[in-house]
């Protein structure tokens, strides 16, 4: 967008956000979901009828307790905070973004009090993104992984080198190789699109219309790795029961599931051996040069190098959460004024500091890295933790199920996996709250200890590498 | 798209249309509407209170005889029958589009009873992109066109040579140089973007928010040109009075007056040799090699070609209009049912050798070269050849109040012809009706002889040469 172009967006988006919820909370619908209650609690629960009502209603209950005028004015704010980030960060200035964010925490506070009485302020915004769920688990959640983490990545000696990961691969060739290998996972050209981006994302616009995005650079293969990721994003929506299609059960439950499933499939799958044991003489054809020399193990340890840093999307999987523990307790600092946006710089450095030991060189490694604080609301980031947590409650279920896969990934069939995937999670779109699904599948709530464990035998098996 | 996301979206575009339609005519809007026939009759009838007013209720009135569902039906086939028409030029197969055309036909024949009575059933779908204008108005002008563009064409001798056109001109290079021409012609970086795309379009998302799009061949020259004429649509965006914005009044009058402005700038401006003084010197800066050795006159020439085709996006200024005859003609008869669906490839190639003396090698070439019949309604058509006239009866108009523009254009200013323009066209958007708007800027209604003059001198000019 040209920049003479924001304020236009910000009345757009703004409009379009105020009449969209009007139609989300007339009261003739409310009236409409009253009618239907009867049929709902005629038919089974997890029916299509009865679960199209109760989702429908749930959304509609806690819509209507916000006026159409918050909701635009969020919506303009957030247009108008994005802008001003991107002006923050090319000038290195906070202070650009600063008073954008004093307004939206305004406005955050503002939408959390139509929502009264909760246990929690924050418990508001965590139910947008997980329906259901409550800070003080969150919490309770991140201690554990705080207090394991923090020392496990001060004890790590000296990263593992990860040098053939870079050097020169033309994008042309990454993308071929991140087709191929996606195909082996279950994309098809008749449903899915793979296309380039600054920022990657997946999204779908139908059940048989996925768009995964990724961006890949000359100098690394992490493109690829971007692609595993997506993929989990797209392989959900794709196996959402197509009746759903148009109503309010069509889209993964929670966000948290969702990223528990581009987790899956970036790292536990896309970063172990027996995948590579397939796709790796594949990916040395394509980059004979470059490496060629390079042996598997070595390939293998360099995707799976722990190194604090000081960038959440550039994090490995072991620091990975620590950054999010950092943005959920800030956000939850910033929402109670324990610190302010004009604090929020130095409060970020400083736990960068204590949990990885980290510091970033300015602010716009620090505090201005992420888009969120400026158009998204507070609640999101815990998501992408709890997504891993929740995938390594999954696999280990899946693989309690099905046994072992390796095999199988060393054959390059990885069509278990996925239909598993899909009986147990996929297909039921939004029928089951997060919490509901995870028990339904995992036969208990969130736990942090599996991927704990996995986390720890990651570390370790480099460590004696 | 992938290929499997068309019938999902033609669903999701059909409830968009339905949805709009119906706000757009919602009962309400009529009476507020009348509410404010007082306010309208008490003010100026160009003041903005008024126009706004009297825009709305005419577009109101016009879109309230349409039932929603026939609206939403006219989203879902064209939807359909788009994708439709690119599996039937990928397969060469005109058979694949053709039940899609005759549906659309059906569907174009039940919108237009919806306006009863009109003179003539064709006027109903030409209101929709210039109102008020009457088909019997459009024809006289194209037979007049027909008249003398016909034997004009036939009477030319060998085509000029445009090898310096074609060649190898890196894509990067052409973009540069295309950025150099607009930024003197008025484009900024604030307001503008220009990028790469299919099909070359300019869309202002508001008057600050300018966005075009054009495809830049490896092998020729075209891009740069297509450029020249986005920039004509943009312009006449970014020059609508800044009040205007989100209002009825905030575009272009018209599409031939969108066009006018378009084919000026390609055309009436970006292929006259005063302007080309200027910028060929810097065009051969670019491609020394290329362009070097071919002086500015034998490029101006080339330019300037004029040779018959069968491709009515790749025609030349002299041949361009007779596509549009021949294409506006055949409409009627769809309509009248005067040709079928099943007639049409065998009038169309028809026509093209009556007119054109051309023949297309197959249908892709000839019937199903546009992508109107499959998502536009008729009646577009048409515009495009008025936009030629209107261009040059503007042009004249122009140099007549400010003088022989040739010396500007050399120095490389383009300012005056700008101005005059937001003066007397782009500032009000519509505030005026087409015809309306035209007699207030050159005095009378639209008029074909300008144009042919100037195809003429063209002509000779190329001739003795």
């Amino acid at each position: 967008m040209p920049p003479l172009g924001a304020p236009a967006r910000a009345e757009q988006l703004a409009t379009l956000a105020g009449l969209a919820h009007e139609r989300a909370t007339a009261p003739e619908l409310g009236s409409l979901l009253e009618d239907l209650r009867e049929l709902e609690e005629g038919a089974e629960p997890e029916s299509f009828g009865a679960s199209v009502v109760r989702v429908a209603r749930r959304d509609y209950e806690k819509r209507r307790r916000v006026p159409s005028d918050l909701r635009a004015e969020m919506a303009r704010a957030g247009s108008l905070a994005y802008t001003a980030w991107l002006e923050a960060r090319s000038a290195a200035d906070y202070e650009i973004f600063r008073p954008h964010l004093e307004h939206r925490l305004d406005l955050i506070r503002a939408y959390v009090a139509c929502h009264e009485p909760y246990d929690d302020p924050y418990d508001v915004l965590l139910d947008d993104h997980e329906r259901g769920m409550k800070t003080a688990d969150v919490a309770a959640i991140f201690a554990r992984l705080k207090a394991e983490l923090v020392p496990l990545v001060a004890g790590i000696a000296e990263p593992v080198d990860d040098s053939c990961l870079h050097g020169h691969f033309p994008r042309e060739q990454q993308r071929a190789f991140s087709l191929e290998m996606l195909s082996r996972w279950g994309m098809d050209d008749q449903a899915w699109r793979l296309d380039d981006t600054v920022h990657p994302f997946a999204v779908g616009l139908s059940e048989s219309d996925i768009r995964l995005t990724t961006r890949f650079d000359l100098d690394n293969l992490g493109g690829i790795l971007s692609c595993l990721h997506e993929f989990g994003h797209g392989v959900y929506e794709r196996q959402v029961d197509a009746r759903y299609f148009r109503t309010p059960l069509q889209e993964g439950t929670s966000s948290s599931f969702h990223e528990s499933q581009s987790r899956l499939w970036e790292n536990v799958v896309g970063r172990s051996l027996s995948t590579w044991r397939f796709f790796y003489p594949r990916l040395q054809e394509t980059f004979p040069e470059q490496l060629g020399p390079v042996p598997l193990e070595k390939f293998h340890r360099a995707l799976n190098r722990v190194a604090p840093g000081v960038i959440r999307v550039d994090a490995d999987e072991v620091t990975y959460s620590l950054h999010i523990v950092l943005r959920f307790e800030l956000e939850r600092e910033l929402l109670a004024g324990a610190v302010t946006p004009a604090d929020l710089p130095e409060a970020f450095i400083a736990k960068l500091g204590e949990y990885l030991g980290v510091a970033p060189a300015n602010f716009v490694e620090g505090v201005l890295q992420d888009v969120h604080w400026s158009d998204s609301n507070f609640g999101y980031f815990p998501t992408y933790a709890l997504g891993n947590v929740i995938s390594v409650q999954l696999w280990e279920r899946a693989t309690g199920e099905l046994g072992d896969l390796d095999g199988e990934f060393e054959r390059g069939e990885f069509g278990s996996l996925r239909e598993w995937l899909r009986e147990h999670v996929h297909r039921w779109g939004r029928v089951f709250e997060p919490a509901e699904l995870l028990r339904r599948v995992v036969g208990g709530p969130l736990d942090a200890e599996p991927y704990l464990a996995y986390l720890r035998a990651k570390v370790e098996a480099l460590e004696s590498g």
